[in-house]
């Protein structure tokens, strides 16, 4: 029989073969602190620096420390990037590592957890142990379910899962239990631990309003009490036992395309269709790259991975949250290089898994197709008219936005190389290839695609809106008007520098022109370079009110980011 | 026994009296318009005009048309908009009528929908009935469950719905299922229908690959062969009844305090404190605003609510995306004035609800608490510093951001008279009372609270920040430079006038400073309004790192954005 105890070797907290835990409800990070420092990892004086400035042991986990692989303290993201760890496990490591992860009962409600059960059911990740503590108490009320262990059970065996129901303050249940979920398979467990919040402290146990609260002068007689409840305090702590199999050994570094972009200039392509050829590339290159979708495969083109190498593909159904918790996990301890993708305007549901993502230190890849009013006749719920300025927000992240199929393989490449979180915008119409297949890209560098010795205003612009820059540069330029266009390749970080140069050889004006709504795009990008200089003016078009259905080309011209709206722009800014 | 048929009178769609209808499989757009279309709302040849730029028939439903209650495309949203319809029908309208929800399969998956699940479930909602089509198959991949109708019932059921399984395609079955679920008391019905995607088109049913698309050259003999099945073709459409009862007349006009705030200059409260307050005083005024929040009422001060008026409170528990759902559903034809309330944080879960909201031409007031490092030692993953930057991109949304508690109790009155999605940032700490109890405030009217005849830089700063900003300007005045403080109330509409008029004053220069991440926040929005002037420049303070855990005071400091640091940031900035 399989033994249920946690495997670590304790001095490498972070090895790949080492079993997983998260702590999805964070709050609760005092008790893993704790157990840490009684794992001999630290001493356990350091507790006393909890929530202080000059200590990792902050309010919640953060991997700050070298134990904690996600920062947890928004509820209900820690299913999924277990589930993420567990199928890394199993179907990519194939080692025997298990891994846990704590919920709270109110936590379990969040609907991430149900994407991430159902995740985990569909997919039999039976080295996966989810344990909800059911202690019946949310922050400001009891939870809808209360103690009904009996509905819980329900809930999680109707997505997939083996329920055990344990009384969860009797260490005994709760050790067989373990033994169970590590002897299931075929399924994932999840042991439903029926608790009381604050049991055994006098006057607290069961009772609202002490969550988030210290004890203040009940400190003294509760540790008291506890001391009094101690059983063999002089026996050594268990030994804890080391990995039981090794989990092989990876790289994830220079991931290259496997052969160059191949296309010719002046021919269109659409750069989501780039962007499926340079993700088989790169999983060509690397066998650790993998590809996630959340059922836009055939939209998004991460398709392309599913015919070559099926086993490196994550079907992650329709479950925005899930899809990145997963991906999030995948990346963890740099197993894998994850490239997540979907319909960019429906990442804004894993805003909060990115903004948890950016403080655990996460390293994905996200694609999102299908921006802007250029889609279409599908209306304003599948165009992405915010994603630029939701990427641009997270510390560290890198914003591309490649214009045409070269730029978006070597984005695609950039991308793999590059720590944190990074976005990749992907436009649905086709545009012009407008780069050699030998260009080279760099991560802050702006592209000038068009410019004479005379221009009067810099254009900046990107993906279907490079094409009319381009467009009304030439119409201008038969009016006598030269302008410059510049393509930024990434809006964060915008390349500062080659903005105000060329800017300034324009006079210091520049338009901006973006399928986006006004605010956090490419126009704010480059307002933040130069709102601080007196020699540079900027007007700045976007899509300024909520897009109807209609032809790509129509809606581009309507919503005033097409070639007729920027020569008005460029005519109207030239003299100031 | 109580009839099955949806009650409508078909020429008023929007009747508060009628029964509601949300297709949250908005991608099934064409089967509605053509069931109103039948129904005599329109005539059938307008159908011709689908997806055309002229037309209001888009390629997914929007209120553009008269009988959309919500925008939806982007799946898993309308069973929390529907417990939102139905939970005012049942516990505040007191009406008969009944809420109908049809989803996907592939939709059932989204999160949000079990957040919703667990909502109807608890409320007991028997007015609601979900409908979800199963017809096995995704855009890009069979469901999970496919057919497994068992499990879905599990589910369901699991959730404290009445489950109930049949053949989608038998009207007969379908019409008793109705009956049923009409007739069920103490919990919500969820029908689960059997499908065939494509059933009954030769060559096209139950296989892959006809996800959105239109038929082609197949259309002929497809519908050829329809036709060939049609009984009774001839009879005449069958008869739609009326309301069976009245939903009461109620106003969301004119909502005012009851009483004016009450502080005294000089002290200092939290604003999210007067947030509660002001709450208490608008549900005072009106019996048709209600509170909703997501089991953080004893922080955010929404507890107010229910304890003078606990019929008006809604608990949404730890669910966001299905709070902001559910505030949705409730506002829907002007039943309610809704304020929805949690950790400004946590709302980047709803973003996507929220920019759904905006197609949906939604009117709800949210509330985001704990914005900032200011919150101190609970974290960075507590700490909302993306707010701003979120609900900016909203097109029409009002974004309130008040720095004193009169201000707070003034931006509630204004934003529960505010069309559209109003947010009110608040904060942790107490701030001073710099207004007046009789202060008049108004959206876009931005306030200078210090200022002298030389001043040589405008700091704009908000909550927190004002405090710091105030500090400085006296340590400055001190070494013999003065600058004026300018309060901005909202930061989205920016008093654009405002802010160029006092820069103008000063010398053209601004310093904004603000408790936010660099992107999107006060300093995007100052620059959006100077960055196409030579003559004013702007230097933005805000918080550029992920932050650590620690005492508010210190955090503020050290991230740049205390007295100190505007101090500095006005000695470099005011010979520019």
């Amino acid at each position: 029989m399989k033994s249920a105890e946690n495997r670590y070797d304790v001095a490498e907290p972070k090895s790949a073969s080492n079993d997983r835990f998260v702590l999805s409800k964070g709050h609760a990070a005092p008790i893993l602190y704790a157990a840490w420092a009684e794992a001999g990892l630290f001493p356990v004086s350091e507790l006393q620096k909890l929530r202080k400035l000059d200590s990792d042991l902050e309010g919640h986990p953060t991997p700050r420390l070298n134990f904690i692989d996600v920062a947890t303290g928004s509820l209900g993201q820690g299913l999924s990037v277990a589930c993420g760890m567990a199928y890394v496990g199993k179907n990519l490591d194939k080692a025997p590592y298990r891994t846990y992860c704590l919920m709270g009962d109110g936590e379990s409600m969040e609907g991430n957890v149900w994407e991430a059960m159902t995740f985990a059911g569909f997919y039999k990740l039976d080295n996966l142990c989810a344990i909800i503590d059911v202690n019946r108490l949310g922050q400001s009320d009891p939870t809808p379910l209360q103690h009904d262990m009996e509905q819980y059970k329900n809930r999680v065996e109707s997505f997939g899962f083996h329920g055990i129901v344990v009384d969860g303050h009797d260490i005994n249940e709760l050790v067989k239990a373990f033994d169970e979920a590590a002897n299931t398979k075929g399924k994932p467990t999840c042991i439903l631990a029926k608790t009381f919040k604050g049991h055994d402290f006098p006057e607290i146990a069961d009772l609202m309003n002490w969550h988030g609260k210290a004890l203040g002068d009940k400190s003294a007689s509760v540790v008291e009490h506890l001391k009094g409840l101690l059983q063999n305090a002089s026996a050594p702590n268990p030994k804890i036992e080391g990995p039981s199999g090794a989990a092989p050994d990876v790289s994830i570094k220079d991931v290259k395309l496997s052969s160059p972009p191949n296309y010719k200039l002046g021919d269109a392509l659409a750069t989501r269709q780039a962007y499926g050829t340079a993700l088989a590339k790169v999983c060509e290159n690397n066998p650790r790259v993998i590809a996630l979708d959340g059922d836009m495969k055939n939209s998004t083109f991460s398709q392309n991975v599913t015919k070559q190498f099926p086993e490196r593909y994550i079907e992650c159904f329709i479950c925005e949250q899930n899809l990145v918790g997963v991906g999030i996990g995948a990346a963890c301890r740099d197993r894998t290089v994850a490239f997540v993708s979907t319909f960019a305007c429906f990442l804004t549901r894993a805003f909060d898994n990115f903004r948890m993502g950016v403080i655990s230190q996460t390293n994905i890849n996200v694609a999102g197709s299908h921006c802007g009013v250029s889609i279409g006749e599908d209306g304003p719920s599948q165009m992405a008219l915010e994603d630029l300025a939701m990427f641009r927000t997270l510390p560290g992240a890198t914003v591309f936005y490649p214009s045409d199929a070269v730029a978006t393989e070597r984005a695609v490449e950039l991308a793999a190389n590059t720590k944190g979180i990074t976005f990749i915008r992907l436009s649905r119409p086709a545009t012009t290839i407008v780069y050699a297949n030998d260009e080279v890209f760099e991560i802050g560098k702006a592209k000038v695609v068009k410019q004479s010795d005379s221009d009067k205003v810099l254009v900046v612009a990107a993906g279907v809106t490079l094409d009319e820059a381009v467009k009304a540069a030439k119409n201008l330029e038969a009016s006598g008007v030269n302008v410059r266009v510049l393509d930024p390749f990434t809006v964060k970080p915008l390349d500062a520098e080659g903005v105000i140069k060329n800017a300034l050889e324009c006079g210091g004006r520049i338009v901006t022109v973006e399928d986006h709504y006004p605010e956090g795009g490419i126009g704010s990008a480059v307002a933040d370079v130069v709102s601080g200089r007196r020699d540079i003016v900027l007007k700045k078009l976007c899509v300024q009110e909520v897009p109807r259905s209609g032809p790509p080309k129509i809606l581009i011209e309507k919503y005033g980011i097409g070639a007729d709206s920027i020569v008005k722009a460029v005519n109207e800014i030239k003299d100031a």
